[in-house]
C-alpha cells in the first residue's frame, strides 16, 4: 500500500507511490552528456573572450589575470536595478514597482565543464563567489530577500548551456519563505527548539536517507522528499542565513555538494536539476527559529496538474532506496 | 520597468516583466495538433473496444448502448481504494495509510478529439461526470477533498495521448488547498465579505482581464496571473464547493469552459495545459468564506529554480494583453 508522508518543513503531503515506484537506476537521464559539448563556443556570452557581450562585471575571481569565476547583471533582467520601491494599492489589488537586483554567476570559463566535475576548490571558489554577491546584493536597501539558484538543463529552465548560476534579489519576501517561516516559527513557539535541528538530529539519528555527511554539512533525501532524489543539505550549526557561514564551513558545503552532485551526475547521467539556497529574509537573520539550507531537485519526473492543483505530491521513488542507491556510487 | 503584482488569492507575489514579455502569439506552440492523430488507436486502453483493458467501469453515459464518457479506477492508482485510515507518528513524522480514490474520466471515445473542439453538449457530458464521480468518492469516509484535474499534453504531464481527465480523492486536505482557506477565511475575517466575489466583482468592474463572461460563469486572466495565459473562471453565485453546482450553471460552465478551451486552441495552437476545479474540502463545503473554481495552466512556459526555490512568479506576458488577444479569437 502507498504511504502518506507529511513533509514537516514545507507542510505538504506526499504520496509515496510503492505501487509506481521505479528502480533507482531507470530515472537516470536518457540525454547525452554535457561533458561531451565543445570547451568553448564562439557564440555564448559567457565563453573567455566574450566578455563584452555581458553587461558590466561585478565581481571577478580571481582580481587579475584570466578569470575562473565571474559575475554580472542579468541582461535580460527580470528586476530593474535602478528606480524607487513604490507601493500601490488599489481596491484589493496591491502592485510594487519591480525594482531590484538579478545576476548571473558564471561558474567557469569552460562551456563543457559542470560542478559535479570540478574539483572542490572550484566548487568552493564559486560559493565565494555566491557569498560576496550575497552580501553586495543585501546591501541594497529595497532588498528584503535574496534567492540564489542554479538551473541545470533544459528540463530545469535554462535557456544557456554554459555553467551559471543566478542571484535574484527581491524588494518583497517570496510566499514560501514567508510560509516557512510560520511554519518553522510555530514549530519553535511549541517544541522550543528550532524545526530543522530536530530534523537534522532524527536524520543523522535514523541514517536511513542520508547520503553525504561532511564535518559541518549533511546531505540527504527528506522523509517526505517531494520528488525523486530530492535532496536537501543542512548546515549542522544553528545559523538562519548563508551569509552567517563560516570560511571552513563553506569548505565543507563545497566539499559535500560536489561528493552529491558527482553521484546524481555518475548515477542518473547527469540530470537536469534546480539548486536553491533557501535563506532568511534580512529582517530575520539572525533569528532562532530558522535554519538556512541547500535543496537540491533533479528535474527527472513532470509535474502535472494533481501536484499543481493541490500542492500534493506523487513521488515514484522511496526515499530510503534512493538514498541508498547514491550512497552506493562513488564521489570521484 | 516591471511591476510586482500580488495574487490576493494565492498570496504569490508575481514579477509581470515587461523588459522580456513577448507578443501573445509568440507564445503558441510549435509542435503538431493532435487532430492529426488517428481517430482510434489499437492499443489506446482507452479506445472503444479496448474496454477490458481497464479496470471496471464504475460509471458509463449513456447507460446503454456505445458509451461518450466513461470512468473507470486509474489502473496505475496512486493510492489504494481498499483499505483502512491509519495515522502513525514517530518523533516529529507523520506518515498515514495511502488509502483513497484514483479514477480516469475517459471524455470521448474518439482517440484524436479535445475538449476545445466538442460541441457544448458533449463538454457537459465530461462535466456531469466530474460532478457525478466528485459526489461518489466524496462519500467515502476515508475521503476528506477531491481533486478534479486534467493534462493536456506530454508538457502538461500527461502520458496517454487519449482525451482524459483524473480525479484523485485524498484523505489529508492538500496544503494548497489549507492554504487557500486560511487565506480566505482572514479575509472574511477582516472585511466580512468573501475574497472571491469581491475578486470578481473588481474584475467584473474593470473588465481589462475578462475573457468570457456566462450567464453564471467569468473566464479571466488573474490580475497577479503567474504565468502566461493563466485563466480563472469563477462562478457568479457564491458557493464553496463545485458539488453544490445547479444544472442551469453547469450548462452554462460547459459553454464558457468550451469557448475559453477553443480560443487557446485556435490562439496558441492547442498548446498543452493543466485545468484543476479547486473546491473546498467536504468539512467546509457551504462556508461563507471559500469560493470555488477552475484553474486553467497553458505550459507555455518553464517553471525553474526561482519560481521552485521562492514561489514567486516571473510571467513575461502581460494580463491585460493575453486577455485582449483571446477576447479576439472567435470561440468557434
Amino acid at each position: 500500500m502507498p504511504e502518506i508522508r507529511h513533509n514537516i518543513i514545507t507542510r505538504q503531503w506526499v504520496i509515496i507511490s510503492t505501487e509506481r515506484a521505479r528502480r533507482p537506476d531507470q530515472f537516470a537521464s536518457e540525454e547525452g552528456l554535457r561533458v561531451e559539448l565543445p570547451p568553448r563556443v564562439a557564440t555564448c556570452p559567457f565563453c573567455p573572450g566574450n566578455e563584452a557581450k555581458t553587461p558590466g562585471e561585478v565581481f571577478r575571481d580571481p582580481k587579475d589575470g584570466a578569470w575562473r569565476v565571474r559575475v554580472v547583471p542579468n541582461k535580460f533582467a527580470a528586476l530593474a536595478a535602478d528606480g524607487q520601491l513604490v507601493r500601490m494599492n488599489v481596491g484589493i489589488k496591491r502592485t510594487i514597482s519591480g525594482v531590484g537586483r538579478h545576476e548571473v554567476i558564471v561558474e567557469t570559463p569552460e562551456h563543457n565543464q559542470t560542478l559535479a566535475r570540478m574539483s572542490e576548490d572550484e566548487v568552493e571558489r564559486v560559493l565565494r563567489a555566491y557569498l560576496a554577491r550575497f552580501h553586495a546584493v543585501l546591501a541594497d536597501e529595497r532588498v528584503e530577500q535574496v534567492t540564489l539558484f542554479k538551473n541545470h538543463g533544459p528540463a530545469a529552465g535554462t535557456s544557456l548551456e554554459h555553467p551559471h548560476s543566478q542571484l535574484i534579489g527581491t524588494p518583497v519576501i517570496p510566499s514560501d519563505v514567508l510560509d516557512r517561516l510560520t511554519t518553522a516559527l510555530q514549530f519553535y513557539d511549541d517544541a522550543g527548539q528550532c524545526l530543522f535541528c530536530t530534523t537534522l538530529a532524527e536524520e543523522l539519528d535514523e541514517g536511513t536517507r542520508v547520503v553525504v555527511e561532511g564535518q559541518h554539512f549533511v546531505a540527504f533525501v527528506p522523509f517526505a522528499a517531494l520528488s525523486p532524489f530530492h535532496l536537501w543539505i543542512f548546515p549542522k550549526r544553528h545559523s538562519a542565513s548563508f551569509g552567517n557561514i563560516e570560511p571552513a564551513e563553506l569548505t565543507d558545503l563545497a566539499r559535500v555538494l560536489r561528493a552529491l552532485l558527482a553521484k546524481l551526475h555518475k548515477g542518473l547521467r547527469d540530470p537536469d536539476y534546480n539548486l536553491t539556497i533557501r535563506t532568511a529574509p534580512k529582517e530575520s537573520d539572525r533569528v532562532k527559529y530558522y535554519h538556512w539550507y541547500v535543496s537540491v531537485v533533479p528535474r527527472v519526473t513532470k509535474m502535472a496538474g494533481f501536484e499543481l492543483g493541490s500542492g500534493m505530491f506523487i513521488n515514484t521513488a522511496l526515499p530510503e532506496e534512493s538514498a541508498r542507491f547514491l550512497r552506493g556510487i562513488a564521489a570521484d
